[in-house]
């Protein structure tokens, strides 16, 4: 049967009776979703930005306010944390493993009041047993949001165009928004004015060099960071399987240029390059970024890729001989393997990486709190 | 060692200090559990489906009055939902995967103030590391309640029969209570007149058609289903392996003997036919209801259960040419695959999958609130 | 890369940039930490017990109060157990198996007003994804306490090590502290007067012996029993896999020089034999604990093992011929199997077993009260 019957069928067969279900619906507005940055303004990331610094710092000071245990002892009227999910549940759905997304997830949930569902992926088997668009149905008329780390971006697409409740990509294919704006968080940390902690325009002018594969973590970058002013210049390995993502470039461009034609943005606009040459990327860098070379299901072609990285290390020598500023800072979403950064960098002070999966929680948390919360982004 | 010897040993080398465990255990009436419809009577199935009702009724209200969510924004004293799982613990204990029934599940503990624990089939492997009789007396000792999706039937029962907290059957070989409480639920609110909303008496007359398996579903519609007024048509494939669970069919006549006997029954009993013709089952139905054909572990005779279930598959032309009612609904207990049901029925408005499976949340919810809460049925 | 050139580098690397990391790191004192009971004065145990025992009497005496549900019929501010974990979560990370112990944890968490995060086998592989060092690194700045269940005992080391919240051993290879205090609960219910149900004195004295396998649980059995006053008398096959655990061997004799050296023991202590057979170990014994012959890990060996172990199943006919006490008890970790153990001993009442398990969990709440909840020990 064709979806042109299938239309004409759904009007054809109409039955006043089902109204009854369609009235007492919960969702008499549309949801917000969260799918890449993309999504999201250069006011609205701050504004997210901003709720996860000030949950961290008041954490913080509650917890050395009670040197008893030396961190989060709380008693119950007391948490800094909005109490925004209360009698609430939240399904994190993980068609992937993914241990950093999903202690950050349960625990973000815990600290807003409410109750985690970790669907895992023997749990759940997206798209398997039944459609996409039944389970998108079926699970949201039972949950109050979505946390979904799936395989191709479509079945995130598809999972929010149905849902009832917020959908947020946990991690896709195509991309990977809560780990740039934990990314984000750890730059404030280290360039923003004590006096203004949470001002992202204090980034602006900062070059970010990726130095890595063409993958999701980087395409989140370029849709995100030229709109905040943060230069970018990236280095993957020459041939097609390392080539930029088209969509997302346009995605990035059609971005850049309304915010050109708006004229509403009150910092210059980030540079984008893109080469194969690792030394070339470095150059002048603030922060360089790499991620692993061989991501969950590139296994089979570890041998190739191996090959196809070489030179792409991070180290210091090869910073140094590429022109990188004399303090830039390591990142790395993690976990990291061996091949990308050697020890030295990794584990020096130069890298931010523990800060930066730590800020992983507070970003989520600011973005369960604004969006299963109270339904804004 | 037999089992005789074993008695006789338990009577041989009773030691008095051991007495006082007895003396300090908590169990100290049998708690009530679920295995089958058949355990409730009427007016019981009737109180379930009316607190089910009333929570979800209260809950969209609720939500209705606080449009900033659109759904389900409520401050802590003002759940709708009573908290009689505060402080208690649940397992859900599934040997086989089953994500719509875990999703209600869970999240009924948690709308209940509870904390829920689940035990995926590869955390718990019943009767295989440890007998099921150890496993009931360890994990009744430690929860307060326990919703088991079990292999046989007899797993269980052998359960409920030692555990010390209640048991409710969340799926068996041989029944599905749950699923049959939320159908129920979802006919009273196409059927039900607005102002008794909670009237079990107005589905009395119906004409219910399953066309399918003989399985766990039907089963439970045949121990409710004609005590409470309800008339089913069943049409399975011919040949032994879709006949009739004699014992199954005995409890359903003992149940409607002990009924009619009482002469309690407020409505005139529903009848019950069948037969290997779809056509001649769905005879003036107001409801069609089926189910896969290939449940999890038929995989293996996919082939030879597609040319048994041949003109099985419900459809409009199937319907019509039956001669089922005009304004006839369709349910499936889901997931659902292609071959039981076409997409123009299955997504037509005269299918309310979609609620039924949102149901089994406020079924769920009923019976742990009353069975895990309060202890009574 | 070596160890010394990292060293090198991370002095060279510094950056005073990063030590806004360091001053508002989270972790301003070391978190206690127990992987061993051999961690524990006899002092500490006694104080674990005592909360162990209480938390359990309270609980049960609320039950007796509240018979609508014979068991646990709390409101909101009437639990007797301390909310200390009411913001906080728990991560239990399981690299193997274990359903008492993650029941038990659970539900611990649950009762103490936090949140547990059950990270599965398959969720999380410790050292395998990322190095462990890294692990503790994230998890610990996103948790506010580890329950660990690992391989080889050098994993929750090197996870202690490093962790900024504390971390207990859930069970290792080498030790296997919670079941012991579990079996210590369970002996002072049986032998502690009725005046004094918390008396650690009150077990000085008794013979418990062990017929079994060298295992973790024997291994904790030995540095904490004859600190305590209690004789163990062990028998376990012939041959070096059955040997004793030379490094456990020396904390033992270390423990026991220093309790000695201090003159602070309030009772004698106890005795240690070790021999290969079952008779003599079972002399005059008031308890006799054994485990399954198979572990995990040790399926490929089990012919080799069941031959080996030939004569060592509990019996009563074995306890007789070796002069065990007439109200010996038997006490056993559970899961069993029926190698090493008979139906007739194994559902006597001589056998504790299922409130040795029950009390799995109130040790466990004690422990995380103070350990997750106080920061103390």
């Amino acid at each position: 049967m064709t979806g042109r019957h299938a239309a004409t069928s759904l009007l054809r067969t109409a039955e006043p009776a089902l109204r009854r279900f369609a009235s007492t619906s919960s969702a008499t507005r549309t949801p917000p979703h969260l799918l890449t940055l993309a999504d999201l303004s250069p006011a609205q990331i701050g504004s997210v930005l901003q709720s996860a610094i000030e949950f961290k710092s008041a954490f913080r000071a509650v917890s050395l306010a009670h040197p008893e245990s030396s961190r989060k002892q709380l008693s119950a009227g007391e948490s800094p944390i909005p109490q925004s999910l209360k009698n609430k549940s939240i399904a994190i759905m993980f068609s992937k493993r993914s241990t950093r997304t999903r202690v950050a997830s349960e625990t973000s949930v815990a600290s807003l009041g409410g109750t985690g569902l970790f669907l895992a992926p023997s749990d759940i088997q997206l798209g398997v047993n039944e459609s996409l668009y039944d389970t998108a149905k079926v699970v949201s008329s039972m949950v109050d949001g979505i946390m979904a780390r799936v395989g191709g971006h479509d079945e995130v697409e598809l999972l929010s165009k149905h849902s009832t409740v917020p959908v947020i990509n946990a991690l896709s294919a195509r991309y990977h928004p809560t780990q740039i704006l934990a990314d984000l968080q750890t730059m404030l940390e280290i360039y923003a004015p004590k006096s203004s902690p949470t001002d992202l325009g204090s980034l602006a002018g900062l070059k970010v060099a990726w130095v890595g594969d063409s993958n999701n973590i980087l395409n989140d970058m370029l849709v995100a960071y030229p709109r905040l002013g943060i230069h970018l210049s990236v280095a993957t390995p020459a041939g097609p399987a390392y080539a930029r993502d088209e969509l997302v470039w346009g995605t990035m461009q059609d971005g850049l240029s309304a915010l050109s034609k708006s004229g509403s943005s009150p910092v210059a606009l980030g540079q984008v390059t893109w080469s194969n040459d690792p030394a070339e990327a470095v150059k002048d860098a603030d922060i360089i970024v790499t991620d692993t070379w061989i991501s969950m299901g590139d296994e089979a072609q570890k041998d190739q890729r191996l090959r196809d990285f070489r030179g792409f290390q991070v180290t210091e020598a090869m910073a140094k001989k590429g022109g990188a500023k004399p303090d830039w800072k390591f990142m790395h979403c993690l976990p990291r393997k061996g091949d990308e950064v050697d020890d030295e960098v990794f584990y020096s002070d130069r890298s931010v990486v523990f800060p930066e999966a730590e800020n992983r929680k507070w970003t989520i948390m600011s973005l369960f709190d604004r969006m299963f919360g109270r339904w804004e982004l």
